[in-house]
């Protein structure tokens, strides 16, 4: 195996280059064969295994600093860096990391996750190479995807301005996660499409062929050309904007690579090598089903079929049914999604509704304010989101949703503990940053059938609403208690007295184990569905504080400005005399890992809220 | 007066033609006239009297829309839509507002005020249109200093799908607020000065010149580029993007404005109009001041001096002068502003370390993740932005900065309640945001010796950390108190009991006062400088609560996850049996208005808060 020779950064220089191709298919059946057990991103690293071969031939690490941008597609880098045991417990609790990790590896020089963030940091390191006097190489290494994020194109405008080196590799396959949209892309088709005889536009190509001498002109043009880059060629907008553009280089051609590579790096200034490479390259369903692919549970290798096949159904789907029949209801509802319809859901309205449905790219932002004009324009927009990329529109909700009070309803999706994603993933700050923006409400579901309540609630709401929801398995007990949705109201499920359990979406199938073993230890407990955020509702705390003299707030976020925080200040004002405890995720950044064992680490799971409730109701 | 006859919308398509210029005219010398007296944003509002004039002559108003981007170069709009008696407040609390707003009147379409949403939102009324079946003219008025913020471009990235009729107006003046920055500033003044003879990239020119047939040719492409718009000709990269480009056009031309937008307006798509503007046209003073007359307090008409010179230094002012300080001391002390080197007070450090001074447009995303990327490289990096427009880099700070635990210092600059801005500009999340992320911490000084020492302190601090500073006069009482900076901790200014006064920043002046009165009214009262709302104090409360019946909080912030919360959160912990009063801002967007005013319309003023904490106490 070539593979046993790469035990450390740098070892790839000791192959000879007659076998980097068997060495990367050596590395393609490494990852399918690995990822094919623990799961993972598949598609984004069997596209890139030659592109990090070359990068890691053209460069010295940890001295020269790659980033990899959203940074799901480092497996390679990370078994080229001397990291290949720790592949057998990627993504798990306390194993390897599926992003760069600074703490993992000192050949990982930036923490990645979300989207289009490597130029800006790349830039960081450069100017830090510069003032300090280094010469290290810097590469940021951003997908075709990444660039309709508008960070990207702010970072791009400001490396423009460079006069030292800096690699940016545009690695171009044509898809954010699904499919790429917008005029960038338009653009980089162009480029990825162009050969010498299609250079010129056509109709020029025309003009000229109709005049006297017009074929000799074309013929000298052509010839120009080769020597003068910014005239009609690929990369011309790159290059007016004052970054070098080189390529666009086959991907999965290792010399090619190298020599662009290398070409690139002895650029004064910030340069492009577009780089064109295929997702899922080498295994057929990746390559066939690259959104399945993207992200995937363990598969078996032989048919690409999921080794578990789901049997239930989980609250993306119900989210998908759902906008369906709202979208037949009501012609004024539309979907927006950033780059994530698969992922969201929004794949059967986008069939069903073409029209009423968008996809933004990778560009939260754009999705949020856009949204905010299709709602002032008269239209019932549906933003569909994770969590964590909610974060960063924070500001479009702030101010381009919530000052004009305006109707969208926010559909968002992996919030609570997303798992082996890790820190950059979790969506446990959504409750805290959607609280404080006023005019602003937030629901959480308790299980599937008030999922689709919520939503048909929220449609007909006037004002910004946010529907926050786990990734994974719809719960489906508890289906007894459906009371009506009524705005700002909870849903009282047992009332006793002594505990009162609150808890908030996800976390109400927690409480409801918790007061069953409560019970079974001899305490009476009763237990409320919060369903609102914010508003919370006061009246039912006002009703039941008297009667509870231990009062437990349940819910997936981090306690600073959550939920429970509220519930305290609602005591407070009742003058209660009743104890609050808050269960919640604390002030820290959550690892990646089996939800189960971070609930147990957080304190979160149910035998360590017994304990805890226990405890505190004792002493009091 | 012609403008006489302008007392509602689309009066203006009954002044002759051969008036048009002598309207605008009046309209240049109402606008400095009513601003000398009211203050506002003269340089932008000058520099689009005519641009708004020709958009009017073209639209049918309020059935067309026009989304104005930032928003305060809308005067000429207002006072074409019958909003001229609203100078005379304008921007007062009560009075007109500085910014479009959908209360204010039907003519306004959309509520802006942050930079680059203008595209968006536009974008989301154009599909709302086309989905209802309407058949206006949806206008968006963009500055080329918003198109370096990325949702500008994640917008233009979308808009180019269209296939239906959106007018996208480039207002180039070549600035943002100061000077514009970045490649694609580049690449609008390659456009900008592109006339027959320069169209030709002069390295092609030359290659040709040097050919048999060179000139022939070189007059040839030149005759054929007339007619073929995307050869080498300007906005050739919106072209290739799919939106159509048009100019460009002469911003203070009537006829050729009118004549370029209704052809903009017969455009199947998305269509660029490039506008020509100059800044401040028209009035000397603030053609040759751009920065000073971008925002202006009253003036003198004559000479453009302030009507009130300004007799003490304000924060920005005292940040600015330790800036240079910490460079001298510091070679590794690095400054980033978003377009606001002025406004921040970074020109100072810009003029003395220009290799350390990075200005990257209107672009916060990147300015933080940039920052990040400097940090990690070794430097340390003080990012200088006002508080709502951080609010636009929530999730680079949380994700790019916090997790990795990187020392970059945010001086965040009109934190708290800015006055005549308004809703959209009002610092009043930051306390609340930035709590909720693990790793921040946050700081908030008293009086100007304090801000000076945080400063100091916050360079030499090993992971993130923000100091929050109002807009306006630095406060220069309280100088006998100067305890030396410790992490976490606050300062008792004054030991007493029964009333124990938590005051952030600059509510410290305000407690004080709040202090005196009770003093004079015979209640004892202690008084705490928070210095830090991440992590708070809890050792002083500790010790403190037993003493005190009533903890009264006092912060510039709303409510909701802001320093009350945390304070609520300790006592709890401690069991305490003080009553908590929290003076914040209340779950609502704060209008315009002058800030004193604003305070008392809130209960937030020393009268008002002594009458809270007396009522409160009594009832203890």
């Amino acid at each position: 195996m070539l593979l046993d020779q790469i035990q450390q950064p740098n070892d790839i220089k000791n192959i000879d280059p007659s076998d980097y191709n068997a060495l990367a298919e050596e590395i393609r059946q490494f990852l399918i064969r690995k990822i094919s057990v623990t799961g993972g991103h598949l598609g984004s690293n069997l596209g890139t295994i030659e592109l990090t071969m070359a990068l890691h031939l053209c460069l010295n690490l940890p001295e020269d600093k790659i980033i990899w941008d959203v940074g799901h597609q480092s497996y390679t880098h990370k078994l080229l860096t001397g990291r290949r045991e720790g592949f057998d417990t990627l993504r798990k609790y306390g194993g390897m990391s599926g992003f760069p990790k600074r703490c993992e590896s000192s050949c990982d020089s930036f923490d990645t996750g979300h989207s289009s963030t490597s130029v800006s940091a790349g830039l960081g390191l450069v100017k830090s190479r510069d003032l300090l006097g280094g010469n290290e190489t810097i590469v940021s290494v951003i997908g075709d995807g990444a660039l309709t994020g508008g960070m990207a194109y702010e970072a791009l405008n400001n490396a423009s301005k460079l006069t030292t080196n800096f690699v940016i590799i545009l690695n171009d396959n044509n898809m954010s996660i699904s499919e790429n949209v917008g005029g960038m892309s338009r653009y980089l088709n162009s480029i990825r499409t162009a050969n010498p005889y299609l250079d010129l536009k056509e109709d020029v190509y025309n003009s000229l062929l109709n005049t006297r001498n017009g074929d000799a002109i074309i013929k000298y043009i052509r010839r120009v050309k080769n020597n003068v880059k910014s005239f009609v060629v690929p990369g011309m907008f790159f290059e007016e904007m004052g970054i070098t553009y080189l390529g666009p280089v086959d991907g999965h051609n290792i010399p090619n690579l190298v020599q662009t590579i290398q070409e690139a790096q002895r650029v004064k200034g910030a340069c492009i090598v577009h780089v064109r490479t295929k997702k899922g390259n080498g295994y057929e369903p990746a390559e066939k089903h690259p959104a399945r692919f993207h992200g995937t549970d363990p598969f078996q290798i032989e048919t690409g079929l999921p080794s578990k096949p789901r049997t239930k159904a989980n609250y993306t789907d119900i989210f998908s049914t759902v906008m369906v029949k709202l979208g037949s209801r009501n012609p004024k509802v539309v979907a927006i999604t950033a780059a994530m319809a698969d992922g969201t859901g929004l794949k059967r309205f986008r069939i069903a509704y073409p029209d009423r449905f968008f996809d933004v790219g990778i560009a939260e932002q754009h999705a949020v304010t856009f949204a905010a004009g299709l709602a002032a324009g008269g239209l019932r927009p549906i933003v569909a989101v994770y969590s964590s990329f909610l974060q960063r529109a924070y500001d479009q909700i702030l101010h381009d949703v919530c000052i004009q009070n305006l109707p969208v309803v926010f559909a968002i999706d992996r919030a609570g503990l997303v798992g082996s994603d890790g820190e950059t993933h979790q969506g446990i700050f959504d409750l805290s940053y959607l609280s404080s923006i006023p005019n602003m409400h937030i629901m959480a579901p308790k299980n599937k059938w008030e999922l689709s309540d919520m939503l048909k609630f929220a449609v007909n709401f006037n004002g910004p609403i946010a529907i926050r929801y786990p990734r994974g398995e719809a719960y489906d007990g508890l289906e007894m208690f459906r009371a009506k949705m009524e705005f700002g109201k909870a849903e009282i499920l047992y009332e006793e007295e002594d505990i009162l359990l609150l808890a908030v979406g996800s976390m109400v199938r927690t409480a409801e184990e918790v007061r069953r073993h409560l019970k079974e230890m001899g305490y009476a407990c009763s237990l409320v569905n919060a369903r609102f955020v914010k508003p919370i509702d006061k009246d039912v705390i006002a009703e039941l504080h008297e009667d509870h003299k231990l009062i437990v707030t349940l819910e997936e976020n981090v306690a600073n400005g959550g939920y429970g925080e509220k519930v305290r200040q609602a005591l407070d004002e009742m003058n209660s005399g009743s104890k609050l405890l808050t269960v919640a995720i604390p002030d820290e950044y959550v690892e990646h890992g089996n939800v189960e064992i971070l609930k147990q680490e957080l304190g979160m799971d149910v035998d360590s809220i017994v304990k805890r409730v226990v405890t505190t109701y004792v002493s009091l």
